[in-house]
């Protein structure tokens, strides 16, 4: 997997309310860390799982749509900046504007997750540089 | 510089709202982004300096305490996730916790910031596996 592949592994997660599909984007890492628009910073995967248990015990199902997306990429660490554009499902407007920072780590399975912080934003700026949706990384070295 | 002495002249340049030493720590990057706690994702030199000169115009002089550092670095790229504990100069009770991601990029001029995404926090979590302020970045590769 890639950057872009582990992004939608993750949001597809997600969208499906799928704790092992989700926990499986993450890095083998010791120090992962999630932080939930709003929410603590949490660190490490006994924290990041469960709160995403909660998030999907919940039994709310969302839709995401990721756009506007900043991308950073060198050999072993990318970055990723987007807009989340969360709904209800069955539900057209977005509930809320987040803004994402998520970072990549590649691993000998590929990319995998090693932080998702996300925030709630007031207005995203208008994309200036790229169509919303489009991903251009751009390559550090 | 370091990422570490990056980090450190950041928040030196946010304390004495040194606009200057502010956008000098930054990447020579186009994309350079920055989230201010609960405001947009602001994109490019131009904007992120626009921010960073009217909170400083505004004349609260801050002090910052930065700790509980999450580091993950790799050849080109570091991310470190903090909380800031920010006071109004002259008080010694922080105004409020932040959890931030600052991400770094080696350069031709050593480490520079490249992101950083800063969210308030309801309730940092008490420090894991180190004491405050203490780093120790993980090394990837």
């Amino acid at each position: 997997m890639n950057p872009q592949e582990c992004e939608a592994a993750f949001y597809e997660a997600l969208e499906k309310a799928d704790l092992e599909a989700m926990m499986g984007v993450w890095a083998d890492d010791e120090e992962i860390i999630c932080v939930h628009p709003g929410g603590p910073r949490l660190v490490g995967h006994a924290a990041v799982r469960e709160a995403w248990r909660l998030v999907f015990q919940a039994g709310t199902r969302l839709t995401v749509q990721v756009g506007q997306v900043v991308a950073m990429q060198s050999m072993m660490m990318t970055t990723h900046c987007v807009h989340e554009f969360i709904a209800l499902k069955g539900e057209a407007r977005p509930v809320a504007p987040v803004v994402a920072t998520n970072v990549y780590v590649r691993s000998g399975n590929g990319w995998k997750m090693l932080l998702h912080h996300s925030s709630p934003s007031p207005k995203p700026e208008p994309p200036v540089t790229q169509p919303a949706g489009a991903t251009h990384p751009k390559v550090l070295h």
